[in-house]
Order: structure tokens, then sequence, then C-alpha cells
């Protein structure tokens, strides 16, 4: 038996999340499926992370043990015979029986996508097309503000069992092309939501329907009723795993 | 009666191209019946020029005539509730009745992206990707030998009636992030697969299956044969057309 540590990258649209799950077709379950037929024998795998429904990933990080002759570098050739076309496992390394892809894992990348727009954009379906009037530089503001070591309570939903909700966001950049924003999100770790609920609630204030001091509410509070809305799935990639 | 000119954008995958043909959808077709449905009697659209099949568009020019109440500006809006996601009409304007989408037209540009890559990569299906080890350099100089004005009948697939093959082409410019390539050709116009043929001829150069003075023969002699293959629909994009 060896360890190998994968990249893979997922177009999360069909896909009800990454987690395993009843009743439902997830990214796991496909992922699982596909090294059980290659390696004759039933396969588990374990990533850094969950991703919601509908979320995708550039290079999520995942582990497995198997016992196969099949050299490593040609474990991700071999799969994209038996894989659907919207997973790939990218790479394929051999590495130590300790590396564990989500105990390991120290910080995650996620961007967002923003397309400002109150037309259809048939080649923008990544985007989150945004129909309303912004203020950007509140927009950037705000997010500055949520940047740092804080408890992120109110920015998570429902349905977690965690306990402790203090994360540490290293990082929030911003790249605007014209009317494309690029937000890229970088933290310790991230709770249920958290991504969507900032990006949400920021552009709730970019647009002046919440005011900025929400945010300090927010944080004291841990209550997120003062929050703005979930932005949706779809735009949302995570984009590198930080071991 | 009064013209109006539009923008529109599409995604020309799920289309059999613009132009309108028996057994077949295309984009044609299906605005114009957005349009007739709009005005309540049969409209007719005429477009800068026809994209193929599985090519989009970021800006198709079109012009149509109509009788309506409706404010020009709100056209759009109006038309996205009858369109279906993948076909928008971006802006609507009146214009002078002397204006022609097609024969006024005096330059367009394309776009062709690639992604250098042998693994499939589900968040680039706009991408050709290509799965060849390619010399860069020579693809450039290729693609800067193309540039000007030449005899381009053997950058053209059969099956079109046209029989004046020079065109001019103004600018090739190309645009690199690590493995990802985008390629912008304006010219004066295209002949029918000229940017497919001119990519794949380029690439078979690049990847050392043709030498690059098969270019001259084909300027030459008109004779197709002498040419590469024709790269796929799917990343090719109408960018924009000049009046």
């Amino acid at each position: 038996m060896a360890r190998y540590r994968c990249i893979m990258e997922y177009d999360g649209e069909n896909y009800s999340g990454f987690q395993i799950q009843p009743n439902a077709v997830t990214i796991q379950e496909i992922t699982e499926k596909a090294l059980s037929v290659l390696f004759g024998c039933d396969t588990k795998i374990t990533a850094s992370g969950r991703t919601d429904s509908g979320v995708s990933a550039k290079a999520q990080v995942i582990h497995f043990d198997a016992q196969t002759d099949i050299p490593d570098n040609k474990i991700p050739y071999c799969l994209q015979q038996i894989l659907p076309d919207d997973i790939s496992i990218l790479t394929c390394d051999k590495v130590n029986d300790d590396f564990h892809a989500r105990f390991d894992a120290k910080a995650k990348t996620y961007s967002y996508k923003i397309l400002l727009t109150n037309i259809n954009r048939p080649l923008y379906k990544k985007y989150y097309q945004y129909p309303y009037k912004i203020n950007i530089d509140l927009l950037y503001q705000a997010l500055d503000k949520i940047k740092g070591t804080h408890n992120f309570k109110a920015f998570m939903s429902s349905g977690s069992d965690i306990t402790n909700f203090e994360r540490t966001i290293y990082d929030i950049s911003h790249l605007q092309n014209k009317d494309c924003i690029t937000i890229r999100i970088t933290a310790n770790g991230f709770l249920y939501n958290m991504v969507r609920i900032i990006i949400g609630t920021s552009l709730d204030i970019a647009r002046g329907k919440l005011d900025i001091s929400v945010l300090d509410k927010m944080f004291e509070t841990g209550d997120r009723s003062f929050g703005g809305s979930t932005a949706p799935a779809h735009p949302l990639t995570l984009e590198e795993v930080f071991y």
C-alpha cells in the first residue's frame, strides 16, 4: 500500500458538491468509483475539504491509499479514460504515509467572479451577473475590513456542527477589468458558505442596501441576520490549497 | 418602419451556426422568432456575416426593420424574456435606413483560445486543449508571416461560392498567460474556416509537423492541401465588427 496525493480540477455545475451523500451525485463518489475501477478494489479519497453544490475547483487536493503497478505519473492519464469530462486528475504523486490532505492543509485560496451587468451575458456563465449599480470603492473598503482574524460566526450558514468560528483571512485581492471583477480570498480555513456570505454582504454594502458598519456588528455579535445575502455558488472556485 | 442596429452575444455551442437553414437550429432562426413575437409580425435580421456551427460571438452586429412603440433601449430587456439563455441582445439603437450590417462592415476581429495541455481541463472548455509540445516562437513567427494582404484561397474550406480570395489581415496579436494563449486576428474579411485553418496550420508548424515554408506555398498556389489541420470551432469567437 502506498499513499498518493493528487491535484484535481472539476466543474461543480452538475454535482451536489464534493462530499459523498445518499441520493445525489457528488464529485467524491464519481472519483472514488473511477479509482476503484482502475485499481480493482474499493478506494476511498480524502480531500482538503468539501466544496458545496455548484462550486468548482482548479486545484483541489486529495489523498488516497492504493496498491498498484501503475507509475504515479501515469495515473492521471488512466483515470481520464474513466472519469467524466467535468472531473480531471491533473497530477498524482506518491507521498509519505503520514500526508493528510485535510489535516495538513495550512490555507486555501478561493476566487469569486462578478460581472456588473443588467443584461444576460451568455459567455459569462461562470460569473455572478450582478444587475445593481454599485460603488466599487465601497466594495473594496468592505472587503478590506473583512481581512484579518475575526469571529466569523455571522458569516456562516446554519447546517454545520463547528464550534470554533475564529478564522484568519490573510489576504483579499481584487482584479478589475472593465465590468469584470475577480476577488481572491486566502484564509487558514473557511466556514460553511463563508465566501458567499462575504461576497453577498460586501455587494449589499456597495449597492447601498446595508451600511458598512454591519461588518463590525457581525464580528461582535456573531449574528448572521445582520449580514447580507449569500451570493450564488457557481462563480466560486477553489484555486489553491497550501501545505 | 425604422431600422435598428443591435449588438448581440451568443454561445454557439448548441447551434448549427448563425445562418438559417432547414432541419437545424440556428441563431438567426431563434433571434428572428423572438423579434417576431415581440413585434407581432414576421421580422428578418441581417448580420455582419455568418458564424459557423459552434462558433460564439461577443459582439455580432445585426440590423432589422420594425414598427414598434417600444423605445429602442428597452428592446434588449424585452427580448431577454423571450430568448434562450445562450443568446442575448446587448444593445439596440435606431439607425439610418441605409445602414447595412453586412455591406457596411469594414473589418472584424476574431479571437481563438488555446490551452497547451495533455490532460483534460474541465474549466477550460472554451479552449482548444492542445496536447502536443510546441515551439512557441515558431507559432508566433508563423502567425506573423500570415499578416498582410494575400491570396487566402488555400486557407478556405470547400463549400463556399466566393471567387475573390484576397483578404488583408491588419493585425494578429497574441496574449500568453502560462499555458493559455489567446490569438486575435483582425482582417477586412474572412473566408470560410479561414481563422481555423490559420490556427491549425500555425500549430502544425509550431509542433514540427509542417515546415514554415508551407505558408508561402499556400499563398502562391492557393492549394488547401499544402496546409495543416482545421482547428476546432468552439474556441473561436467573433469579438468585434468595425464600421
